[in-house]
């Protein structure tokens, strides 16, 4: 199958089970970036982040009989809750390989969607090693987080909203701004976009000092972080781009944005008083890159994804006691 | 017209410039009411809350001539923020009567869409002595914020969509529980659902010791309030029910149901953890009788409105604090 056909597949298979989220935008907001934003709010999709639209794709994309021994994945967050709830509705055992230092809110929430949590240690235990033995194991399917088609396409269904609702507001061409960690939002909505908008250009967005992907972008080649964390936009930070996402974005994307953790913040108190949604740093990066990096794209209009709202109370509230 | 063919004549007055809000639900919040909960997220409308809708409803309802002399409107919050947008938006002047203790932000936002504020003395001065004063001597027309046709009619689109949005969730026969001050979103949403889905029945909820619509459906008559204020729900609390609005929910409501505000702090925490969307308690009140006061309703399944999501930050963060 073509990607597009992957995609239009997902799209089929999520209708009625996945959320079609709204684009969202406000006056007073404009007047901050100073040219017209329109924010995809995933935060709204079920579980708080697009990534129970990768989960269900992969989930419902299975054969009967496979589907049926189980799923595996592993996660520090929004990956485990999509897969964690999309394989509750479809009636499937999941086991989700989570950090022990996690927080005690998504380990929480991933059982309260039915799945059994397997921690491990960061510093001395491989998570790729645990998911594949248990997988062998127990006949589960591993569902990575990105270099997976069907979590592509899955992805991608997103794009396909986009696509709709810019056409709707009567935006044919704009830079869309995405929340990138390895690439598989980004990979699908560009492969959608592609298809249905070409006008709409997708620029990943990042956290500064780990902006792996705009820099292998502009190297033609796969580089690294220096470090593995130290950003609060948690649920981007990943080492590298995917192998199967990085060539989709380096035929289709144009150059990667960066914005601070702090200009993330200010983005989350932001969209609490304008658009009224709650995102947590990771799932307010483009929406930053949009309201404060955005010029150097030369548009009066911008999209950008709200990818995800899972963030500790304590974390929010620093948000509206700085910027709010 | 009927009732039925304002509201629909609203819509489509609506149409491509109010937002058709999500309707939400969470596997987890559903666990903590013992029963499914959808959300009708009026928080993401324009202006952040339902009352845009009645303040374009009514100023594209204006022949042009008159609407071009502007309009003028009393109100401490959301209906000057959406009479505002609303008349900014067809390019004509507004001025909105505020009392001068209102939310600075809300005066703030209500000046940055264009209107020009009057501020008044709560304990000396009659608003709507002001409003008719204004209309007279500068030829304003007056938006009222509720006892006015076209304004329940633009609420009442609210109502159209919960309609189509609960047939295509499979709801036939479930409770709509509303946020009710003067009633327009109430009888707005239940004339619609009497035409589109006469199984739905709509339940007024208030603030305890504010809950002068429960009382008066309950002995037949407008009851008053026994207090001006005094409950952080300032967006619901009147002193009675409206003139027009109140024989229609006589005619069509179920019991109103009553919640306090330590329940509406505690609903717009998990609508943060669980919606991710941003909740005044006043548009809490509705999310807050569905999960704490919906047991004598004998449904499993409650449908309420999030009407509104202009909360000062600190208030927010004591919602936080306490119960997240």
């Amino acid at each position: 199958m073509t990607s597009l056909a992957l995609i239009e597949a997902a799209a089929a298979r999520l209708q009625g089970h996945a959320r079609r989220t709204p684009l969202l935008n406000a006056p007073l907001l404009d007047r901050i970036a100073g040219r017209r934003v329109f924010v995809k709010a995933e935060c709204l999709q079920l579980t708080g982040s697009f990534k129970f639209r990768g989960g269900w794709s992969a989930v419902s994309a299975l054969p009967p009989e496979i589907r049926a021994k189980g799923v595996v994945a592993y996660s520090s967050g929004n990956h485990a809750l999509g897969v964690a709830l999309a394989a509750a509705m479809h009636g499937v055992p999941s086991v989700i390989i989570m950090p022990a230092d996690a927080p005690p809110v998504k380990i929480a929430n991933t059982r309260a969607y039915g799945a059994e949590v397997v921690t491990y240690d960061r510093d001395t235990e491989s998570r790729e090693d645990i998911g594949t033995a248990l997988s062998t194991e127990r006949g589960l399917t591993l569902i990575k987080p990105y270099d997976e088609p069907q979590v592509i396409a899955g992805q991608g269904t997103c794009g396909l909203e986009i696509a709709e609702q810019a056409a709707a507001a009567g935006i044919s061409e704009a830079p869309v701004l995405t929340c990138c960690g390895g690439g598989g939002l980004t990979a699908g909505i560009a492969l959608a976009l592609q298809a249905r908008a070409p006008g709409l250009t997708v620029h990943p967005c990042e956290p500064e000092g780990f902006d792996d992907t705009a820099r292998s972008l502009a190297a033609g080649q796969i580089l690294r972080n220096a470090r593995p964390s130290g950003s609060i936009c948690d649920a981007i930070v990943t080492p590298e781009p995917g192998r199967i996402t990085f060539p989709i974005l380096q035929r289709l994307c144009g150059a990667g944005l960066v914005a601070t953790d702090e200009e993330a913040l200010r983005a989350m108190a932001l969209a609490f008083t304008h658009l009224r949604i709650v995102l947590e740093p990771g799932g307010a990066i483009a929406l930053a890159a949009a309201l404060f990096h955005a010029d150097a794209l030369g548009s009066d209009t911008a999209i950008c994804t709200a990818s995800g709202g899972n963030v500790d109370p304590g974390l929010f509230r620093q948000a509206l006691d700085r910027f709010a």
